[in-house]
């Protein structure tokens, strides 16, 4: 497992709870919760110059094999949330972050997801070095 | 314009709302509808013995490029819906599918989508005459 | 029908196609447009001081009672997107929003909704004055 | 923690996989498996006579809490797959349920989802013994 730098491995992004987001409880339905960790960790590749079509291109995959989450207090409609993507394991065929969700101070959701990388044909697929690289390094651009 | 026989054209398949589906006005999200048409199409092509994955494997695809939905009352978690999907129309390059959603005697809901034939590198494709045979005959086998 | 000043009754948002979204066509999904409309209708309210917490909070509640779409080009993964919002019509008991997105220069998807004005137990309600007096006024601030 | 006789804690349901719920990867969104084990939660107090609004109108709500998922193999559009679900731990104030999901011989995801016991006011509740009483018995109707 390859050492990773905590100052360089969080990105936080800010986001707003949509209404078709929450269900007859009045609050935001648990499984959306995994849509916004998704979208942290969109945020948290663009941060540092990637997109999806930029690895897809190359070949190399990332699906999810894991999730997880912990829910600490309800979020509702038009909410302003932050969620803080981190970076917690990086290893020769999987990776894994982990997500903070707040709402001011108040904590919403902690989890994380672990990823599998694979090729096209779907073989677990070293991942290149190049790649690992900008995984370990600092974001680029703010989101 | 082919003409379409009334007695052969619809499908009526049931379906039960799932908690996610809904949102915090305690009510069916009004989105949710065009993936309820979607299930009765799907279950209307499903009654005629033809898949998704046989059409596509034959380069044949239909995208929505049309929707319309009439909400006439809320649906409800859990509620058990009937869905019956009709061809409504069919022309060289595209269909029309109509959707009428109850709940026992009361309307739910009305709508329609239009769908275009198209080949795999999304120009128009006049449908092949065995596709068009197969959308004129009767349900195959009850869904 | 009231008369609408078409200079204050826009309001554009920017977004950004989530992953979530799109389906094994690669694309987005047909039915998260009226998302994306929804989107659109919240941040027009919000431009003009309005949250759905403020009008709920009087009793005063705006389902879509009629969705139209149609689709242009197909938008994908991570594509930004302009959602313009117009109100188009403003009658006693419902009022009407269209919508134009488009992803730069290209026109992605044009659609409308209608909504009704009805109050806590489900009756027509004839919208407020002050209500209207907001809904014909221009931004207050950009989203 | 209370004793779960093995042999009265599961239910299984089929489903089959819809369209909206795949994405460009051409597999089911990671994410829409939380309403896969929903299903299968819903599902399982249908098997012994409990309907959500039954329970939410005696003022007991059960909110997931704690949600996790392993993925072990893709599904697909139109897949047919079979939710086992299991009551693995009833304790005062929570109960944890288990997941296994098939296709076939083919093991596709497993996890499980913690639920509080609350009240109408959001607090912690003691679980009626009643209803732990329901939850402990067998099945009384197939789903």
């Amino acid at each position: 497992m390859t050492a990773i730098d905590p100052s360089r491995a969080s990105t936080r992004t800010r986001m707003r709870v949509r209404f078709f987001e929450t269900d007859l409880m009045g609050i935001v339905h648990h499984g959306s919760y995994f849509t916004y960790f998704e979208h942290g960790r969109v945020e948290w590749l663009r941060a540092r110059g990637v997109t999806y079509a930029d690895w897809a291109g190359k070949g190399v995959h990332l699906p999810v094999v894991e999730a997880h989450a912990k829910y600490q207090a309800p979020a509702r409609f038009d909410d302003e949330l932050l969620v803080e993507t981190t970076l917690t394991e990086l290893r020769t065929v999987s990776l894994r972050f982990g997500y903070r969700i707040t709402r001011g101070d108040v904590p919403i959701a902690t989890g994380y997801t672990r990823l599998a990388c694979i090729d096209a044909s779907h073989a677990l697929l070293r991942m290149p070095e190049d790649m690992r690289a900008i995984l370990l390094a600092a974001e680029v651009t703010k989101t």
